[in-house]
């Protein structure tokens, strides 16, 4: 027999320690640009998405449920590995062993079972082979694009990054869904037309 | 036919209004208290809680993707109607219409099917008769309390709110779910030992 009691104390804690994602800050604006946006945030606005667009994915019935339990839990190991800038070289270099390390310390607090069920879905989103794994990246690549649009290019501009950078960092979008890599091409055209995006 | 790019730009101006939920900002504050939280984190926290806890609902066997759409869009009407605080008798007598016509004018913006499914959605969970509703209220409830006791009480003390007041709001946590109508009195009593709530 389980101890339901403790069970729940050990589910609480992670719940609890979860909050901290509140203040983990992205690189990216929210779209009317007035603050960064949190990772708590972002991973919200991924559901939405998941939720709005999973029709559009490459491969049909997908498992929409699996989609948003990687989305919800994609961003927790940053509550101890930080948020790393998809264009810096530099720490992404040591970004998969601190993000192993947290992984391991944040799910652990879990009852076993579930430490082992949320940790296999992170690692099936982190390696992106699974049709729901390729859907959520191709959503979770596809939203600061979008956001950064709405902010009138403002981290496009602040770190001096180039259309052919971004077309080279998001093409993966297409492994997951080909109607939202055509859609986000059309947004980096806009972006680089009306002068929010270096076209390099 | 639908016309499919139609379609799409209609679900991404959803996507991009919806982002205006991450300045509706809630009366509690996340758990180091250093500001308030906000209706997208709020929403995501909530998924996290489903997630994790749904092994305590009352009924067995629920729909958790019902859940994890109900409370990913159960606070979209806010964006229009504002937050309404639990314990604002006034605001709260016209909180169901401007909430309703909030729903109309947002959902209103998708594809008619959908405009359809996420409608039903939120009614289901606004009438709160469904076991995933019940669920999914129960959460709903049980989050700002546990916000609210870890920023030590502080939007108790703001608001003199009593421990009766607590009980009396929260109770129907119990029909989602027992056990955490257990942790929830639990921590109710805590609350006031600790001087976090008034006991009266
Ligand atoms: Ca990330």
């Amino acid at each position: 027999m389980p101890d339901s009691s403790n069970r729940l104390a050990q589910q609480m804690a992670f719940i609890i320690e979860a909050d901290k994602l509140k203040n983990i800050f992205r690189q990216s604006y929210i779209s009317d640009a007035s603050r960064r946006e949190n990772d708590a945030e972002h991973s919200w606005h991924l559901a939405l998405m998941a939720i709005t667009l999973y029709e559009h994915a490459n491969t049909p019935e997908l498992d929409l449920l699996k989609i948003l339990r990687m989305v919800t839990i994609h961003d927790i190991v940053e509550i101890d590995a930080g948020d790393t800038y998809i264009y810096d070289e530099v720490h992404k270099q040591d970004q998969e062993e601190r993000e192993q390390r947290a992984a391991d310390r944040l799910f652990g607090m879990l009852p076993d079972d579930q430490a082992l069920s949320f940790r296999a879905i992170w690692d099936e989103f982190e390696e992106g082979e699974t049709p729901e794994a390729r859907f959520a990246k191709a959503i979770d690549r596809l939203h600061p694009m979008l956001l950064n649009y709405l902010a009138e290019g403002k981290t496009w501009k602040k770190h001096d990054v180039a259309a052919s950078q971004v077309r080279a960092i998001n093409c993966k979008i297409d492994k997951g869904s080909h109607d939202l890599w055509t859609f986000a091409q059309d947004l980096i055209e806009k972006a680089v037309a009306e002068g929010l995006l270096r076209d390099a």
